[in-house]
């Protein structure tokens, strides 16, 4: 796969992994067919792959095969897909619109979403521990790159930093508690695809690092800009209702800071990546996939 | 660990897994510490942990190691807890009770059963995918391993199973259907588990064969097992409510054979799972315990 002089990477990994991902679940025959179409249904046809491009282009940085490396963007976007099904129930945080359509309970009631999300989650893992994987990429690095995938979104990681927000709905905002929540909630899955990368194409540890220091800014960042959107952004572009943040009582970034110094924080966090991005060559489109925090409107 | 002689296999590994099992969670001091709490609840004091001990036996009876085999016992005692959370939602049976205590969305709330349900299948990856475990088994054997469990949890196996289940409910009960539903819904996982220990054990393709012969012949003598003690089954010592199956209008095996036909059923996979067993040595606790499948009363 050849990607020099191609400076957007999302634009340029999106359909990539998006063909990748539709090859990964069976689209007809099955007698469990509700639950394919279920998780088709939130796994395709959208989304930024915002995860699945750190883990190729990271690992391509490193020096090591995209395609091989594509597994595992996968699974990454499968993980991040199914925590979005498993957020979107009634009894989390009730949204009838995802990607500017039905969220999955609404178009395949509550039974098969919940099933939909554990589906996608265990095809996560299915797709990285197959065994033509074990194949391609060394087992070692393969097993490395996977268990960073499943603590970024575990206990520990993703799941939570769900668990903080599920909890604290309704509570006054305290910048401590909002910053490791969503340090884990937002943070912990892109800190994992970006290392997941590095592991794959067989990065040191000093790299390791550095990627770290490039993920965590990036994902608060991520967050912050995300915070700003339910303020600011458009419904249409965003393929979701705005202000729903503020009618749930949502403890936010811009709720607790204001709009003008998020954009500062934004602003900080993109140079804080970018300086990190010292430790590899060839890191332009990494480079400015961090400064698109400042603008993105989707 | 030495296990000669010791032939009932679940009274000697289940307090073993028990107390592997409870190192696997943190029992203080997190921000997320409800959601802990609520896969530690489900997770630990209760359950037979028969896939766990499947996987430490036949990686056994395969000349491997039974402690480095443990975190894949964890691994799918995990899988196996998570699928029962979800399995009593609300949304799916509604059970309010299980292993004889509230089930986990009665003690904790819908939406931290959800996420128990979810950390606890993450964790199960994490537990088999953790730098330690790469060292102590070689990376492809445990790559595989968890690969084996990871598909008999997924859309082809355990949760496709399910699919079937949530969307059969009421319907006439059809013999090719229940079977397949119960193939995949409780034999899928416990194939994986007498595969992956084969595996970690590292058997040869003669074996694997026959280990999947036993575990198909005892996963489908469980489950009518299971379907025949809803029936006549004691509900303080199954610790759930029997008569479920009935009111809820579930195809099972008990309403559409008889309880007698039931009996012979078992009594003949019983005797093809034990006959599986001439591939190996070492045998007489594997097959006492598919003589268990007949007469056991939880």
């Amino acid at each position: 796969m050849q990607i020099m002089g191609f400076n957007d990477i999302l634009t340029f990994y999106a359909p990539r992994i998006e063909t990748a991902l539709c090859g990964c679940i069976a689209d007809r025959g099955l007698a469990q067919q509700t639950v394919a179409d279920a998780m088709r249904y939130s796994l395709l046809g959208g989304g930024k792959r915002l995860r699945g491009a750190l883990v190729l282009e990271f690992c391509r940085v490193c020096g090591g095969s995209v395609d091989k490396a594509m597994p595992f963007a996968c699974g990454v976007e499968m993980i991040h897909a199914y925590s979005l099904i498993h957020d979107d129930l009634p009894c989390m945080d009730d949204d009838d619109l995802r990607r500017g359509k039905p969220s999955c309970h609404k178009a395949f009631g509550e039974a098969m979403a919940v099933l939909a999300g554990d589906g996608l989650l265990t095809l996560a893992f299915e797709t990285m521990l197959a065994p033509q994987v074990g194949e391609s990429v060394s087992a070692q690095l393969a097993l490395r790159a996977a268990g960073e995938l499943a603590r970024g979104a575990g206990l520990y990681g993703m799941l939570g930093g769900q668990c903080i927000d599920v909890e604290k709905e309704g509570c006054l905002p305290d910048a401590q508690t909002l910053k490791q929540m969503c340090t884990l909630k937002t943070g912990a899955l892109i800190l994992a695809a970006c290392r997941a990368g590095c592991i794959l194409g067989g990065a040191d540890e000093v790299r390791l690092c550095a990627a770290s220091e490039y993920a965590q800014a990036l994902g608060l960042a991520f967050q912050i800009r995300d915070d700003m959107l339910d303020c600011i952004g458009d419904a249409k572009t965003l393929g979701k209702e705005t202000g729903a943040d503020v009618r749930q009582g949502k403890t936010t970034f811009a709720g607790l800071y204001g709009l003008a110094r998020c954009a500062e924080m934004v602003a900080e966090l993109t140079q804080q990546a970018c300086a990190a991005l010292s430790a590899f060559q060839d890191t332009a489109a990494l480079a400015t996939l961090a400064r698109q925090m400042e603008t993105r409107m989707q």
